[in-house]
């Protein structure tokens, strides 16, 4: 049996970004000051697990604090989580990634120009409430800006734009926003799958880019697992299989990708 | 047999416009100075040659012209032509459709900006001549910008669009540069086209709306023919026919659309 690893495996730029400025953050203040992530710092529990051995609290809301820092996630938060964090005084560490802040500016600019914006993505997802947060109240218009989630693969974006071309619209303004890790991740994902038997798929459960990596995966037609942990890779998933690939998401470990591999090859 | 003509028949705003600035002018200059049309100042032969009649000639260059007063037709004129004018000292004045002239500016937004240009429609047409001029030479770029030209119908833009969304862009801009009266006129016909057997399409052989019309006629699946003027109706058409329908294009006048019904009752 071969295993195969895609390539672009490991962290993406935004979240080796987050962990690297919580890291910073704990380093510096831990014993002086309380630190919070709003929200899970990047979508993969084992890390948010060695974060927050290393001091680092998530909250879903600022309620109970009153003092200490908060660091935005590398998803973003929303407009008002921004502001009450400012207006309680608290201190705010912005990890949000570039490639999120770059949607939420075409997202303000939109806005500012009148347009009815439409985001293409999990609206249950923190980056997704982030951006409609910034979109604030939408009033429909025959101007319509379009942006995707960062993390969308592409023909799924493409489909929900020719629905709304069917819109009696004066213009549509189409944003490219889904990022470039996630293109190739998801490209050498679809070029392993042509020479795999079974693909396992490594990260988080709450990862919206795992998941995607997933959904291209199933639909191939090639057996396909998601699992975040090496306890959950089953011995019998690889009965007379002979080319098994192996795929990750933008916040898996290259540790976990690692443990899973000498896992597989004890079988 | 019962005969049915579509509602919005008659000239088109930018039609009815060009025809009276024509006719201004050839009042205010006959006699006094010669008067030319940069191309047919609409897509009509009968129309045109009426205003032959007033002394307006028609020229496709301006080699052999040396002073006089040319008119842009309502098609509008590519930007050599009206700088060879200025630089001529021939008067000008434009009787280009203010729709036209309204994808234009666009076309000149997207060049300054640095936007690729794409224009869907028929590379022929003065129309798109004129708007590819002003596009100048085009350069790939991930940033893309596309307008149609104003007589297409929408179903072609739209399938042209998702073509140029395969593209690794990172931005599209779409603007609805189909005029209203087009989509108007193509609606009327379609919902004509539900309750007829037989379809009659009165209009300039050259002009691109009433062409686009006919389209829509011969894949609706019912019989349908093209005519410019009377003598072409055949009487062998109508055999065992129940329901006429009548449509025309923008430049058709409704002299002529009154010709034919009359000529068909006297079958």
């Amino acid at each position: 049996m071969k295993i195969k690893v895609a390539r672009c495996a490991g962290f993406c730029f935004g979240v080796k970004r987050a962990i690297n400025i919580a890291e910073s953050a704990l380093k510096e203040l831990k014993g002086r000051d309380r630190i919070y992530s709003f929200g899970a710092i990047i979508h993969n529990p084992q890390v948010v697990e060695e974060l927050f051995k290393k001091g680092l609290r998530v909250i879903n809301n600022l309620e109970k604090i009153k003092g200490g820092t908060v660091i935005i996630s590398s998803h973003g938060a929303p407009l008002e989580t921004v502001e009450d964090i400012k207006r309680k005084g608290i201190k705010l560490i912005d990890a949000t990634c570039p490639f999120v802040k770059y949607a939420q500016n075409i997202v303000k600019d939109l806005k500012k120009d009148g347009y009815e914006i439409i985001i293409v993505g999990d609206s249950a997802h923190p980056e997704v409430k982030a951006l409609k947060s910034i979109a604030g109240k939408n009033k429909k218009s025959k101007k319509i800006g379009v942006i995707s989630q960062t993390t969308q693969n592409k023909e799924n974006y493409i489909n929900e734009i020719k629905k709304i071309l069917n819109r009696d619209f004066s213009e549509v303004k189409i944003f490219n926003t889904i990022c470039n890790d996630t293109s190739k991740r998801q490209s050498a994902t679809r070029r392993l799958l042509e020479d795999c038997d079974l693909m396992i798929v490594i990260g988080g459960k709450n990862s919206a880019n795992t998941k995607r990596l997933w959904q291209i995966c199933k639909e191939s037609g090639v057996d396909s697992f998601h699992v975040e942990t090496e306890p959950e890779v089953n011995k019998n998933w690889f009965n007379g299989k002979k080319r098994v690939g192996i795929t990750s998401g933008a916040s898996t470990p290259d540790s976990m990708v690692k443990k899973i591999i000498e896992r597989i090859r004890r079988f």
